[in-house]
């Protein structure tokens, strides 16, 4: 069977586990440490970058926008009315710009630093970075997610979905970073009504509910994580 | 005519022009300086990240990657030898790998850092940046670059070209990063003669020209920059 390496607080693989749940896709999901640097995963993807897809044939394909254009390419383009990415390339060049944006810019900017400093530290071991959050990098964060707070809401107010009238990849990959912020209660919904409303429509789907199961070790989610009339 | 944003010391903005040439696509080439923050260019591109490139219909089409997947449809696909992304879905996968290895991973280990430190911080103004470069941060990416260096030299010396047996998208991604590094004379290219042997063979290429043709105001290259036989 086909294998995800994943890791529940990585925004890039929950995006890859929505769309395989959108289009159906049997995959086993191993959850790996990146960080460990564990020798077979670095053969597999020597960036050690989430999520991994590893085909039946043991192709392994490495990250979140190479996997989505194979799932794409292999099967997206047949889905007809349910593909998730635009029938023309204006759409198709917006959705990939949103796909960077939520997961290499606001990355960059947010989720990552506040997944590291508030959930990997309490995981990891102090050789490989654990411990106490460093508060500087938790300031930085907190301070560039209102300006991705306020793009969200502004692009869910203006648009159906996201990238437009269909939902997207877009739809997921900023789905995916929300998800693991909304964990830890670093969204605060009140300022964006919009993009609650759209977190709303997209946490109802079928496909959200195994991330909405997600548990880490000692750190339970706030208590509206899970809830869809939150 | 359309308009490629970018700048002579964006990786990503090389391998664009880099494309276009070995497409024969007409743009007019516009120099941006993104840490300026102009809100004309924030308009085209939220993200202030280089190269956009703006179609005949004003379309904005924001970031290299994304670029190269708007070329490929458009243009591309239509190219069948000469097409630039492989004929099947894993060599695609192969080369959007290194895409990414080389424009993200790369750049964030090592190229920006350098092109900051060394180039940038020599035109910025002082409220932008400018100043004395910082001596940790060029430590930490010349020690980084020694592990991009042995694996170029690697794929380089497995493959016929860096992806598989044609010349591709993850060729032009590599040699624009390549070529700012040895701008600056950041290469040690006796440590790495298979690599060498490749950048020589890609230097060469008529769609080469312009950018050993770029000069940095006050920075001349090192003296090899321009030659076809270092």
């Amino acid at each position: 069977m086909p294998t995800l390496y994943h890791h529940p607080v990585s925004a890039a693989s929950r995006f890859i586990r929505l769309v395989f749940r959108e289009y159906a896709i049997e995959a086993e999901l191993l959850e790996e440490r990146p960080w460990e640097q564990r020798r077979d995963f670095l053969a597999l993807n020597p960036a050690a970058t989430l999520p991994v897809y590893v085909d039946e044939s043991m192709h392994a394909i490495c990250g979140a926008g190479v996997i989505a254009e194979y799932i794409d390419e292999t099967c997206g383009a047949l889905k007809r009315d349910r593909r998730l990415l635009g029938d023309n390339v204006l759409e198709r060049a917006e959705e990939r710009r949103l796909m960077d944006w939520f997961l290499l810019k606001m990355d960059n900017d947010v989720t990552r630093h506040l997944a590291r400093e508030r959930i990997l530290k309490t995981i990891m071991s102090k050789e490989h970075g654990g411990g106490a959050p460093d508060s500087k990098a938790l300031r930085m964060a907190r301070n560039n997610i209102k300006q991705h707070l306020r793009y969200l809401d502004w692009l869910a107010g203006s648009r159906n979905w996201l990238a437009g009238d269909k939902m997207s990849y877009a739809d997921l990959a900023a789905a995916g970073a929300v998800s693991v912020l909304d964990y830890i209660g670093e969204i605060k919904w009140d300022e964006a009504p919009q993009a609650r409303q759209w977190y709303q429509r997209i946490k109802s789907r079928p496909s959200f509910r195994p991330l909405l199961a997600d548990r880490i070790r000692n750190l339970p989610p706030v208590s509206h994580y899970a809830d869809l009339d939150f």
